[in-house]
């Protein structure tokens, strides 16, 4: 019987053994770079590498074809050339090997759609799934499998998942160097066989994944997707980039995958009704989903905002008033439960401790916001003087937090000055982002996902 | 005869000697930090710092009273906290300093405004003029003064002005990290003396400025500001953030400095008629303040966009399109001269040259573009695959813009896998930005300020 898709793509993403079909001992072939990304990554499971041409590769044993592997293999990863492909996939599917991921370049994104075709029907027959083509491979970094030729990203809770695998790497790239880390990575490129809604499937039930990430040019089976979607969103946030939003961006894509992008109003409104949050940028598609990731969703928007400098402060308000967040002045009784701060400090909202402000402060005054009916959301926001050392402030803060039942979050903004106190802030789970902008927006997902959950639960009711 | 402000900001700036009054031994002070600042960034004129109780202070002789220092002293830095700023300033009065910057706090911003009228009416009766007080501090690349207790910025043709100093110092930290360098630095806080309008003026003459980017949360004086913005956007651009655009925003800024922020639509207006640039963040600010610091003003809005994969291209085509650029279809005669391109290429705008491309093709279409009539500005867009060196290419497009009349953009968006390339970019004047809303922001500074120039040409003839 043949595997559901899911099993298929457990076959992939935690496999026992892995073939790389194709692959080379030539440096700078896409077969040598991720054949040398799996090894050096750390996969602990078998490793064949398939070259008729080559006996040993990264000093491993190679195999003239998949069928003469003496074991069982459960993902392969497929880099021939197009035109051998239907070939492989043949012989992959009469050694009966988990699934199939496919790399190569050259089907239906260049106008072969008889060549993907051809793929489609030859993988049917044998019960053979597949990933791909023209993708940039997977990660799962749980069992440190980097069938890919992408950065080695360290591990995290967030499923990346993307139609252009191009985005695909220099989004991992980004988010290696802004110190996020992934749980499973899927390229899907052409989806020729496995689509979103299969991957969205996977990736709900996956243990290591908290968000899921999605960056889409256009769908295969809009209505399949939005019925995955709305089943995923009741278990974890999906935030996606829906890009081609405009008409010469959706020519674009249309130039680029071969496929129709879409309207991009129904995109809002389906995007809305399915429960996915919807990014712009890969800016906002990593920080929201970090967000998501380590933060409850928000009860509602009103925003505190608690700062030692006036300046920043000013700006996040702006930012959170332009996405319709609220930061409304304490009530007096809040007022009164603040006078142990000194005369200089100001007890409206934005709270600015000013320059003086002291560590105790900042945990007494984030205590009372979490303890007061007034505020959904604590922003914790710090300017340190370039010798003032902010780690001791940072552990207050994270202290407060870890007891905290509504969502907090930082904006530190001063750049190398306070990469240890953001260290300290994200090892417990605060999330910091270094613009207020950039802020405002993980708030706002927050606020997003808190609003979707209370409406779908009073769907229910 | 009193000196005219930008006399006097030369002697702040260009000093040929300074001295740092309330200067301390003790590690944390911030008359210690500054001191400390101007020694170590490298200043070479004569450095004096005064407290009655210390004979030397970071090796260098320490006097009693500014008046006990032998030589003339230009620039002054007053850190003594702020009841003892009246009697100094009193006494650089006597000694005719060339001029006074307060850092100390505690004036208008905590409604102490006695006591800085008081200090407003001492420097007048000695025709003395403060920068500040309450402010970060000032940095004049050039000649390496620092004197301030922020992060030591590398040199650079963007100035940058600040009411706020905390916003300054993490302004400047951020800059920093994105490898951004600065000409002059002047944090005027509650600007009791020398305003927004006067540092403009000073700004507009100083050779190593080419672009002048301004942190505004209110103005003292708005029709004076205005006339010197008109003035200023003549001869350099000058790109602002206006914070406290929401009333929420414009409420914590009143808590904050003290001054009213005033209408938002009414600054959009101004703002629209003085040529200033309206930024909504930080990175906002420095990026079209990099982009107009070594592109020319574009002539049009017509944006070619280039690229080695599809995907991050829609995005730019998306961000574009929101800015209200256009990414127009080349004509039939410029698709005629792309065909030395491979056929897998796409020669519709975004021009895709695949992952395939090479660094003679991506010199070989940009040469066209520069040489065709049909875009104002082009985007050169790179994703290398992990193993890929990007180097040659930057150097390719490099090359090509160094001879380009048109202004040309970089978006390289794989983090520290393209870090040599865009070193190679920068040095060559094309700036880069990490992804395509950043890039579409620069881009649209270009177009502003071409826009901008050709109206005041056309209202001149």
């Amino acid at each position: 019987m043949q595997k559901s898709s899911k099993e298929q793509l457990r076959s992939i993403l935690e496999p026992r053994s892995v073939a790389v079909i194709g692959a080379s001992s030539k440096s700078g072939k896409i077969g040598h770079e991720i054949l040398k990304n799996i090894v050096e990554g750390g996969y602990a499971g078998p490793i064949y590498p398939v070259n008729p041409h080559e006996e040993f590769i990264l000093a491993l044993k190679s195999f003239k074809s998949i069928m003469d592997v003496p074991d069982d293999v459960d993902a392969c990863i497929i880099t021939v050339p197009p035109h051998l492909v239907a070939q492989v996939l043949d012989e992959c599917g009469k050694k009966k090997v988990g699934g199939a991921v496919i790399i190569s370049a050259g089907f239906s994104e260049i106008g072969n759609f008889d060549l993907e075709r051809l793929i489609v029907e030859i993988a049917s027959k044998n019960e053979l799934r597949i990933v791909g083509p023209n993708c940039a491979g997977i990660i799962n970094t749980q069992n440190k499998l980097y069938a890919t030729m992408e950065s080695r990203i360290g591990p995290g809770s967030i499923a990346f998942m993307t139609q252009s695998g191009a985005l695909g790497g220099a989004a991992l790239a980004w988010a290696r160097q802004e110190r996020i880390g992934i749980s499973k990575f899927i390229s899907y490129g052409n989806r020729c066989d496995i689509d979103e809604a299969d991957i969205l499937e996977y990736l709900v039930e996956d243990d290591q994944t908290k968000v899921i990430a999605a960056y889409i040019e256009g769908l295969r089976n809009g209505r399949r997707f939005l019925d995955s979607a709305r089943d995923a969103s009741k278990k974890k946030p999906v935030v996606a980039i829906k890009s081609g939003a405009s008409s010469e961006g959706s020519r674009a894509a249309l130039s680029h995958t071969g496929s129709l992008s879409g309207s991009d109003r129904v995109y809002d409104g389906a995007f809305l009704q399915t429960g996915i949050i919807r990014a712009e940028e890969i800016d906002d598609l990593f920080d929201m989903s970090k967000a998501l990731s380590c933060q409850p969703a928000s009860r509602g928007k009103r925003i505190a905002v608690l700062t030692n400098s006036g300046g920043p402060s000013v700006m996040m308000t702006d930012a959170l008033v332009k996405l319709n967040l609220e930061v409304p002045e304490p009530s007096t009784q809040m007022k009164d439960a603040l006078t142990f701060l000194p005369e200089i400090c100001s007890r409206k909202n934005p709270i600015d401790l000013t320059a003086e402000a002291t560590p105790e402060q900042y945990g007494k005054v984030l205590e009372t916001i979490a303890g007061s009916n007034e505020y959904d959301i604590a922003i914790s926001m710090f300017v340190p003087p370039a010798f003032v050392k902010s780690e001791e402030t940072g552990r207050a803060v994270a202290e407060v937090a870890s007891d905290m039942s509504k969502p907090i979050v930082a904006c530190w903004m001063s750049g190398d000055l306070v990469t240890e106190a953001v260290q300290i802030l994200e090892g417990r789970h605060v999330p910091n982002f270094p613009t207020p902008r950039r802020t405002a927006k993980a708030v706002w997902a927050l606020v997003e996902r808190g609003t979707y959950l209370s409406k779908s639960r009073s769907d229910l009711s």
